[in-house]
Order: structure tokens, then sequence, then C-alpha cells
């Protein structure tokens, strides 16, 4: 079977494995596709080196079909349309006892700390798979992943129907979190520094703006006549983004850092004070978030089309990571059973 | 009657002043003693300087009896002690219409926005005004109000039965929120630089560490077995203790900021996303938090005693707030009505 694979010191391959048959409790997947996501640049680009184990098939958002049953697993068929919600946690430490298991303090992330999904044949525990409805395009259901990570955001927000919301960046992350928010019922304001993605985003519906050139925190006071957002999605890792979160937020409102802030951000914590701000971080989801996701993407609102910029051949899961870098896409999948399903 | 005045451009008097009849809804209160807290020594130096009106007669710790009752007001009776919950909310904006009227957006703060507490013949809306219980030492309550702050701040926490609560700063404040704390049925550490204050916070029988000389970070690990801290109060104002709390913290652990930290400062966010961290910011208090001060002052815990440093009079004002400035006193009361009182 085909399979791309990150082999260290930013080297990317498509590789021929032989594909194993699935162990006691585990499901073999015939992957369909598998979506491209900022983590899997990261990888690619060597930034995680001193985390992964190479040579690592990696990827981590998926859909297929059920290829093979391992002994011991029960409720599903061969056949049967399928995602993985890639986290396997040890159950034991405190994070898990306390209900926090998506949080796991011993967390093993598929597809970044175990083998993934960009291989036409994947083993995985029966655990982390999720069915999904059979009316449900294989291609929408690898956004599944990146779906659930904006439920996810949004139900710790605690939003509510007719707040106001900013988002603080318009990649695929910002967009389905603006998308959900809205769904929830929230009027959504995303700003975001790329002229191309503000026109997509604007073609959505969003009302979007240009931090760069226009002064957010005047526009959000306008917008919100003088109270200020009660949420805001720091969606966008960059600094001055992190900075602006206070000055946008009502008092008593939320700020949820979404973004990995790979070096610490001055935050006015005398704002946070003053306005007995709330700021919480958010990190991947939980099995509910995952089965909303399953059902927005099943009812209509998320604008998957739109998403999808391109879907490539396994051999170019390479070229594919270079287009996103360059920022020129939104979301790219990689076709994985490609010939196999033709 | 005396008062004490602050004049502007770092200058504090003892004057004497015309006492004024209370207008209609008001209570003339008979002031008997003021506690006297950092926002006073940053009035008494010039700091607050673009927000007060001088000449300002500053105080928001109070306690009193009754002196003079205006038009209107019901239920109160010449003598009955009481003290004052310095805030004063429009109950119009989105702030108050929300439920958090004590941070209304167009908050009077009693004693720095208007007229405070140190003067002998003080006149305040009756609405302000707290009863306390006929057998609460006037002295013992002049400490309501920072109990209240500290009461504010340990609710907000959502602290809850066997938690493990960091303090990181060991002021009056910070050591009425390690009380506040253990009341409530958590295991408490209190960090504090200053060695005589150490000292003093041993002797109330709390495990208190120099994060000057010690690893921090380690000995909460070893404490909390690997798990981290489940809340944070961070009290210090110090940027070095701001960028520690979120090393402290467990998974979906709490931060609060209490302290007023005069700059931004560095947070490390990748630890709030990694950990699904809350940060919040407390301000000031509620009605029920001013009542529970009380509540908690009467029925014995708070260490009233061990933390009013000196009782002075009117007329030693401004030597006080040089004696809290150096760091030489924990609380420091203004015995207002001194001679009146003999």
């Amino acid at each position: 079977m085909k399979a791309a694979a990150y082999l260290g010191h930013g080297r990317l391959e498509t590789v021929t494995l032989d594909a194993e048959p699935p162990g006691p409790g585990e499901l073999q997947i015939a992957v369909a596709y598998c979506g491209l996501c900022g983590t899997d640049l990261h990888i690619a680009h060597g930034d995680m080196d001193a985390r992964v184990r190479t040579p690592l098939v990696f990827g981590h958002e998926t859909s297929g079909t059920v290829a093979a049953i391992g002994a011991g697993v029960q409720g599903w068929s061969i056949g049967d349309p399928l995602t993985v919600m890639p986290l396997i946690w040890d159950g034991t430490c405190a994070a898990c006892l306390a209900g926090h298991q998506h949080i796991c303090q011993n967390l093993v992330f598929v597809g970044i700390d175990s083998p993934g999904g960009l291989q036409q044949r994947w083993n995985v525990p029966s655990s982390i798979a999720v069915p999904l409805p059979p009316g449900l395009d294989l291609r929408i259901a690898a956004l599944v992943e990146p779906v659930a990570v904006a439920v996810h955001d949004v139900r710790r927000s605690e939003l509510q129907i007719g707040d106001r919301a900013v988002v603080l960046g318009g990649g695929p992350i910002g967009v389905l979190i603006a998308t959900v928010a809205r769904e929830a019922g929230a009027d959504v304001l995303v700003a975001e520094v790329d002229a191309t993605r503000r026109g997509r985003i604007a073609a959505l519906g969003f009302r979007v703006v240009d931090p760069g050139s226009e002064d957010l925190d005047r526009l959000v006071e306008r917008w919100t006549g003088g109270v200020g957002a009660d949420v805001v999605f720091e969606v966008s890792g960059a600094a001055a983004a992190a900075r602006s979160t206070t000055a946008l937020a009502k008092v008593r409102g939320t700020i949820v850092v979404v973004a990995i802030h790979a070096a610490p951000r001055e935050i006015d914590l005398q704002r946070v004070f003053w306005r007995e701000l709330r700021l919480l971080g958010t990190r991947v989801y939980q099995r509910s978030d995952f089965d909303r996701a399953v059902e927005l993407l099943m009812a209509g609102p998320i604008p998957a089309e739109a998403l999808i910029s391109a879907v490539v051949p396994l051999a170019e899961t390479a070229s594919a990571i270079e287009e996103l870098s360059a920022g020129r896409a939104m979301k790219i999948l990689v076709d994985v059973a490609g010939e196999a399903r033709a």
C-alpha cells in the first residue's frame, strides 16, 4: 500500500509499505481522504523533530470505511463509513480522572505521536473510531476533525444566542469557528490580514475587517454600541492579536485562546482585572464535539466546498504542504485511496 | 471636624472641615476607623493625579455608627454600627444590566472618585451602607472591605473543598485570600519574597515559600503529586509572578488575577492552550461578598489582630502611609474618631 511519511530533517516521501492485519481490538480502515492541517506543516518542516519518531506516517483529519475487523471488536461491519477521533488517553492521570480525557497529561495524538491516516490501510483501536451516517460524502467527512475543533472552542466559550463574537484570524479554523458561532446564534466579525482570505470570508456572508489597516478596537466599540464583544476567539497566533484581545472584550467577556503561540505574549492584565475578563485555553475536542461536527456537516451550514481548496493524490502531499505554507490555500485534502478507489 | 485630605502633587494634610448635614437619602456616619490600602498609597504618592479631584478626603475601608439620618431614609437608627461598600454604579450600562453592577462601566469608587472615610462626619447614600452585627468590634469591622475582596476572589475562582491553592504574594490581601480559601476547605501555599512577612504567614499556620530562593514550579509539582494547583491567585503584581502562574496550574486549573499590573505581562499562552487553563480577572466585590466578610469576621477565622500592625491617630495618616510604602507593616488603621471618642 501507499503512504506519505515524514522521514525527519524536513524530508517527506511517498512510500510503499506492507499492510498489516488489524490486531485484537483494532479496526483496519481503508482511508478515503485525509486533510492537511497546520500541525502537519510543522511536522513536515521539521519543527516537531524533538517530538515525533520517524519515519512517521502522519495525518489526522480522516475519513474512510472499515476494511477489516480485529479480534474482539463488536458493532462494526466491513464497509461501514467512519472517521477517527485521534486521541488516546491513559485513563489514569488526574486530568482523565477529572473528566478531561481529551487533554490527558499523557495524551497520544494519533498522527503525531503514533501512525496517522496518510496510508491506504490504517489500523486503529476501535475505541477511537467514530461512525459516520451513510449519506455523508467521505470528502466532506474529512472535515469532521477541524469542525470538531471549532465546536469545542465555541462550546467552551459558553457563547449565547445574540452574542457578538470577534474571530481573530480567518484561516480554516477561524472560518469554522465563525460558522459554528453563527449557527449558535451569534453575530460574528472576522479579522484577517490576508486580502484573498478576506474576500472568501465575505463571500460566506461574514463581516470581515483588515486589522492591519483598520482600527479594530474602535470598530468593535462602534459595532457593539460601546459595550465590547461577548467572546473573542484568538485563532491567528500573532503577538499583536493576542495583545488586542483584552481591548475588544466587554465587561466579564470571554477570550478564547485557540491558536498555538510559540512564545509568551504580552497580555494587558490590568484590563483583565478591570473588566473581570475570562481567558480560556481550548485544545482539541471531546467526543460530544466530534458527534456535533458530524451533525453539522450533515445538516449543511459548514461551507465545506468553500473550504476545500483542492483534492490531491497521495504522491502530491509534499507539494500540497508547500501550497498551504505559502498561504495560497485554505484546506487541501489528500485522496488517499486514489487509484485504489478508481 | 478633622479629616485627612490629599491635596495633589503628592501632598497629604490633616485639615479641619465643617460637617455638613446629610442630604435626602443619605446617612451621616461618625467614622470610627479607616484602614489604609495600596490604592491609598497610590493616591498619596500622586500616581492617580489624573483620576482624582483634589482636595480629596480619601479612605474606603471604614467602620462607624450612624450620626444623623437624611430625609427619606428608612431602616436606620442613630448609633447603629455600619460599614460602607464603597461602590456607586449607574444601573444603566451594559455591565449593570447584565448583573455586574460592581464593575459598572461608569463605576464611582467612593474614597477615590468621591469623598471617602478619613473624616469624622461622612455623608454617604444610604444604599451603600452595610449594617454590622452589634457584637463586632469596630476596629475589626474596618477589615470588612479587604476581607470582601478576598471573598470575591475565592468565590470567583470556584475553589472546591480539598483543592490545592497557591497564593502569589503575602501582603494583607494575599493573607486574606489564603485564609478565606483555607476556610472554604482548600490546602494553601503562599509564596512571598519578604522574610518578615513569611514569618507572619507561617505563624498563621500556612505553608509558605520564598519564590526568590526556591524553585516554586518543582515545589508545587511535588506538593500536588505532579498534578499542579487547582487555583493560583496572582496577588503580587510582579511580572515574574504573572509569568509563573501558567506553570503552576493543573490541567483545566484556574488562575485569578487579583493584583493590579501596571504594564502588560508576558503570559505563556501555549501552556494556557495545552492545559486548557482559565485565567480570570477579579475586581472589588458584590454585596454577597460584603455580607460573607462580616460573617467571617464575626465567626473568627480571619486573623484580624495579626493583620493590624498599628492603629494611629488621624494626624499620623501621612507617616502611616510612608510606613506601609516601606513594606514595614501589613494593615494600618486610622483612628478617625480619636479624641472625639475619648
